[in-house]
């Protein structure tokens, strides 16, 4: 059985600002980010159809030309190639899973 | 953009016990479960791959023959196919994401 502790698992700063915390599958992947105050991810789109799920703080983001201010308990779905970008307002936790799996993030 | 709230999705006991939040895309499904102590799933399986995550109590699982006591933290890959069983031995919050979605959960 494959088991992993979050809190084992180490973090990689994988954009400046974004520390996550990987766990992998076939088709799946899941990030667990810490995400400092001020730090953007410029707009951008994959394959890979994502959700993002807002554990705490305010995150801007701009899905297609529109733009929300997300809060805690907010989940999104980001179609697969569908154009999107984002910016923490304050610290932020966040969740991401995606499908397939984020062979870039391994 | 398809933006919920976790606290504005209603609730459903799919199982005795387990109260599932449901967020559905094309090729994923997020459940956000409230599991009352003592409810148990019996061995099954599904093609879906999943990962289970335990945000707090104490959850007995097994897969393949194999059991663990999962808690908060603990991230577990269950692939396609494989059977599984669970059981609460607290009152638990869990999440399972699946791919591809879960429409038996719809």
């Amino acid at each position: 059985m494959r088991l992993e502790n979050l809190h084992e698992i180490q973090e990689k700063e994988l954009f400046p600002g974004y520390h996550g915390k990987l766990f992998h599958g076939e088709q799946l992947s899941w990030a667990f980010w810490r995400v400092d105050q001020g730090s953007a991810v410029p707009e951008h789109h994959h394959l890979h159809e994502q959700m993002m799920h807002v554990i705490s703080g305010r995150f801007e983001f701009t899905l297609d030309g529109i733009t929300k201010i997300c809060e805690a308990g907010d989940l999104i779905h980001i179609p697969s190639n569908q154009v999107h970008s984002g910016k923490a307002l304050t610290d932020c936790v966040l969740m991401d899973v995606f499908s397939p799996a984020r062979d870039d993030y391994k």
